[in-house]
């Protein structure tokens, strides 16, 4: 087992370095003055500092559980589990699905990808197109495995957007199998045009839904969250409480006090969705000037920019830029095998637009210099 | 699996009972003002509110590494890793063990119980006396595990204190067999009389020592650590970002703040100790007032009262006390087997004085009923 890539990336290099690595939210954008006040109201009562239930603050999933009524979606405070961050719902999960069967997008996240084979789970793979996995490689492997791993909303790495159409066939193959999906969705609420439909919607017993806090609040809150049905909630409580008895109750009682306002939180969502679309468009001017050679589709929501320089090892390539000071994931990170890859991950969220053009003229002259190279080898 | 007894009994109890079931710190001890002044602080800086790094933040690390060195015991910032309390620590451990065998001492701790169970782990266990563990019974399997878990501090559930020779013994056996202890030790803060020395301290590269801020500071924080040699640390942070990416940082930072008065904190210990006897000395009058067929040592420091109630299966007159509105942890829940059992855990921070004593009387009220349905039918 080796570790993260992308963690042992954001922690090696140094603050000198331009990276486009992580799927760092932007700091310039925390809510800091509202979480600020919502934190400080926990200490108005000392009981809020004592142990807590493991599946989370009560206050808490029945707000979570609000956001599903909303849209439709008919969930109780009881069909949610508060996790430390979506990655902790993805190890509870894995773990509950120990040694089994998973079909999963390739490429995918990395994260994920470590906590199914860290619990022994089998992996299989289905191709992820611009517009969703590809059905029929999916619909094979599904049908063994009973069980897959989406991220239909601004894919990671991706930022792929799964077709209505697509969402409707794999809802429909999930109920035709008595399968489960889960659906991994901390992207969801960074749409540029139109919140996508979650297929657990339409499978509201067949699916497992991922929310977090991460990516529009702060990740320093490590509040994620699982929806599921009541029985796999049950099961899925008795692991999270062997992990860790329950997440970080200061952090819950933050979001939830700062939640209290829901206007507060759509007015910021509403801010956040138009920053980093402004970003994403600047990201995507800067690579057609500063790295011609990039083929990519643009995003629609989400934290990455995915494509393709083509004839180079974006692995062998990185460990060139990183002495110079620019960093970005290598797509065979995402990849089962890590075969040899000529992909690569922005990420547009993080970087000015000043370190945006000097990093991309870094990695473009790095390109140009491998590129001469390998014609002198041929 | 069954879920944690002392987690269900936690939940479903209304507030009107009398619990002195949960290893419950007094609400009335936390330092709210301070905790909030250290908290509040995180927020001058919005970088605070990124993703941290998976071992702890360095801050933190350092400080806590630095209480280690002031008694001797020389640890870097390298040697800790940060957890979601200590239970993630055990988590982590029974992970990078995972169907490995162990022995512990019996009875032990259940939430430990539960996780190396949930990692395949292969127990064997030592009777525990008043003054550590049997250490010929405890040897006989130590060579065979080369791996222990051992609360020599003020132990969960029995309360008991490891002698020194005890501590002496098994160090050298450490050394001898080329093994490692897993020395859990939550409840050394609060002694009564003096700070209890690691065995660890003794065997710095073959053990794992497990702090925790949850008893001291406030168990909302879930701040933990692992103390170990760096090449293990290594090890169980691949796991641990595997689990979580990383602790939330919001009490990282709080706790960390907290510190940087190293003054306030050793005060607060100071008083805590004072209150907490206070209360056990209360507690230990109230039991041979109210419940004078209770056998029981008074113990050294920690949480707990520990001791046994003659000829009754404690599960079986929990039953019936709940339903009184008075709980306890019947004994026979820290036995692998779970086997009948006439023994108690009573926590004595929580409560209280009113309540310890209108709780105990009703269960020796509950007690002498039981002990005469018993005679009827015999």
């Amino acid at each position: 087992m080796k570790r993260s890539f992308i963690r042992e990336i954001l922690e090696s290099v140094d603050c000198e370095t331009i990276s486009f690595a992580g799927g760092l939210p932007n700091e310039n954008h925390f809510p800091v003055k509202d979480l600020k006040d919502a934190n400080l109201k926990l200490y108005e009562n000392s009981k809020n500092l004592q142990y807590a239930q493991s599946n989370g603050i009560e206050e808490l999933r029945q707000q979570i559980a609000e956001f599903y009524n909303e849209e439709g979606f008919e969930t109780n405070a009881s069909n949610i589990l508060i996790t430390t961050g979506s990655q902790q719902a993805l190890y509870v999960i894995a773990k509950n699905y120990q040694s089994k069967d998973i079909v999963i997008e390739e490429p995918s996240y990395l994260g994920a990808i470590n906590t199914f084979k860290m619990n022994s789970m089998i992996i299989s793979t289905a191709e992820l197109n611009n517009d969703g996995v590809n059905i029929d490689k999916f619909r094979f492997a599904f049908e063994k495995t009973k069980l897959a791993y989406l991220i239909p909303d601004f894919q990671n790495p991706k930022g792929s957007l799964y077709s209505q159409e697509k969402r409707e066939k794999i809802a429909r193959m999930t109920l035709e199998n008595n399968a489960y999906i889960i659906e991994d969705a901390p992207y969801t609420q960074l749409y540029f045009e139109k919140k996508p439909k979650s297929i657990s919607s339409m499978i509201p017993n067949n699916s497992l839904h991922l929310g977090s806090f991460s990516k529009t609040l702060s990740p320093s809150l490590r509040v994620g969250w699982i929806r599921a049905n009541e029985e796999i909630i049950k099961e899925l409580t008795m692991i999270k409480e062997t992990i860790d008895l329950h997440s970080c109750s200061i952090a819950q009682y933050t979001v939830s006090n700062y939640l209290n306002d829901s206007s507060k939180y759509k007015k910021h969502l509403q801010k956040l969705r138009e920053a980093y679309k402004t970003k994403m468009e600047f990201f995507v001017k800067a690579l057609k000037k500063h790295l011609p050679s990039f083929e990519f589709t643009k995003p629609m929501g989400g934290m990455f920019i995915y494509g393709r320089l083509k004839d180079v090892d974006t692995y062998e390539l990185v460990q060139e830029c990183i002495k110079e000071k620019v960093v970005f994931v290598p797509a065979s990170q995402f990849y089962l095998d890590k075969k040899i890859c000529d992909e690569i991950r922005f990420n547009f969220t993080h970087s000015s637009q000043e370190d945006v053009e000097i990093g991309l003229i870094k990695i473009n002259s790095i390109y140009g210099a491998f590129k001469n190279e390998e014609n002198l080898i041929t």
